[in-house]
């Protein structure tokens, strides 16, 4: 595992993205959405990712110079059209418009369809929480779970985003539909270890934890079985719908082809209702009270979400992002 | 299990409703509530429970008579104070605002705190889309959940509700973070059944499907074990920091005193986006997409969220109401 500062890191993506076809500007801005990912410490999506991404775009798939337009509105309420540009590039401009529209009407909701994937979504949850706002935002993916009942994959892992600003450290949840993702199923397997909770079933329809099973039978659970194979549906519809874009069963199961996908960003603007220091006091509590439960391991307290992001963030500015020596090499040839 | 005509079970709960202060048409709204939610099948939150909504009010935790105000606004999102009034009118009132207001500004959010339970969440899903509109909405609940990696309650199961309208059947999704309710628990083990899937950890800390041993430990498991915590938590706090209202950790956790919760309503007007047809041939779609799916059991076909409640709803209003002998006993003499 290299170190890379971040700087250098932020350089070299930004020059590549240069080459392809990216104006100055917009080959900074995509360049440090995938730094800052690894840098907060979601390596599967950040520089890790990266060769993958220069692939969708030498494949066509993604289009860097296209940028995302608004197609049709009523107040607070916008459908874009992202025209199959760079998704992390069309997902921060969502945002930021969402924010936008909120600051003048105290919630608003973009409706974004035809993009791609927008690679770590938690990254437009602290996109919001930074400017002072609440965000809910999600993405439909590829069919890649089976729904409850069912044995082939039909329905989306439909990465959902939430955020909540706090002065102290925003709350800011990234989480996707699948218990466990495919990579996540490899890296147990690799390791040699089952996986901490069941994961899915193996091709006798019995429940496991063992990773090479689940990856074996192509049939991953959903988060609370039943309950998270309903949200994923529910999540598809409202983003497909509002955008007039495709569902999760007409997009590629191929990775390199997943294209066209659905997303839907809803900002909401706290301050409008007035009495910041009484909301930040009400969140510092709720972060005490997670603090105050007794954890079944003395060693591990109690975290809410977001909050190892800000350690980690601290760690790999202080020491370089750490990137893996294969994928580092990749992107010094590229 | 006895069948009481709908309008029967309507006229008997709004006649005990005006014994205890409600107004008529108050009344009635509230009765209608209870038995709808008893006609669409969800039987632990319908006239089961109205007893226990009584008790609610005579021990003065529900105020029949206090009706829900706004308190402050900016353009499309409003802070509301349920004035500790019933839960179910307070929720259909700010959902109906929502609604208003997304007609006027294409999305809107409610936040209502000092409320109370608002009984079946789906109400609102059903409200919304029986409208024309997508909703979001959520309440927070008293701490009947350990977050992850503890072993005491200090989170809600925190039920959010997501829907979709259709014309031929709309999408909606009425869920706790909890994997299983107390009551599901405890139906469990009066029938000697052990859980279809992990439900929670023994006292010895092993994840179990024994009902029993989880209701002894009181560590039920959130949905997704630490993703279902996640949501949990940002659930609470977007709902409590909007209302200026309380967080879980600060509600009673005795059932008869769980009071002044926060909750949020947020609707969108997918008909401000135009193209109607398109949007129910895109949700068409995704149903045709759920029943498409090979099934695990060849006799129990995909479902998708809410098309059940259709088929509970014709079959209760052909036969009566299902209603415990003991419970219509109960009311019968109140």
């Amino acid at each position: 595992m290299l170190r890379i500062p971040f700087d250098d890191v932020l350089a070299r993506l930004a020059a590549i993205l240069g080459n392809l076809g990216f104006t100055p500007d917009r080959a900074r801005a995509c360049a440090r959405l995938f730094a800052e990912t690894t840098r907060d410490g979601v390596y599967s999506h950040g520089v890790n990712r990266f060769p993958r991404f220069v692939s969708t775009i030498r494949n066509g798939s993604v289009d860097p110079a296209a940028e995302p337009s608004c197609l049709s509105a009523l107040g607070a309420l916008e459908r874009w059209d992202g025209r199959l540009g760079p998704g992390n590039l069309n997902a921060q401009t969502c945002m930021d418009r969402a924010i936008a529209l909120a600051r003048a009407h105290g919630i608003a909701c973009i409706a974004l369809g035809n993009t791609n994937h927008w690679m770590r979504g938690g990254s437009y949850g602290w996109q919001a929480a930074d400017a002072g706002f609440i965000a809910l935002c999600w993405t439909n993916t590829m069919p890649n779970l089976p729904p409850w009942g069912a044995i082939n994959p039909v329905i989306g892992n439909n990465p959902l985003v939430l955020a909540v600003p706090r002065p102290a450290g925003h709350f800011v949840l990234d989480m996707a539909m699948s218990q466990f993702s495919y990579g996540a199923l490899e890296n147990y397997r690799r390791l040699g270890q089952p996986l901490p909770v069941p994961g899915g079933y193996d091709s006798a329809g019995q429940l496991t934890s063992d990773p090479a099973a689940i990856e074996a039978s192509q049939r991953p659970l959903p988060i609370g079985y039943w309950k998270g194979s309903g949200l994923s549906i529910l999540l598809d519809a409202i983003a497909a719908v509002l955008a007039l874009g495709n569902a999760t069963h007409r997009l590629s199961t191929d990775p390199l082809r997943e294209s066209a996908t659905s997303q839907t960003f809803i900002a909401i603007h706290p301050a409008a209702l007035g009495d910041a220091a009484r909301q930040s006091q009400i969140a510092d509590e709720i972060a005490a009270s997670i603090h105050a439960a007794t954890p079944a391991d003395p060693a591990v307290p109690g975290r809410y979400p977001g909050e190892q992001t800000l350690r980690l963030r601290a760690e790999n500015l202080a020491h370089g992002l750490p990137i893996d020596e294969s994928t580092w090499s990749t992107i010094s040839e590229m």
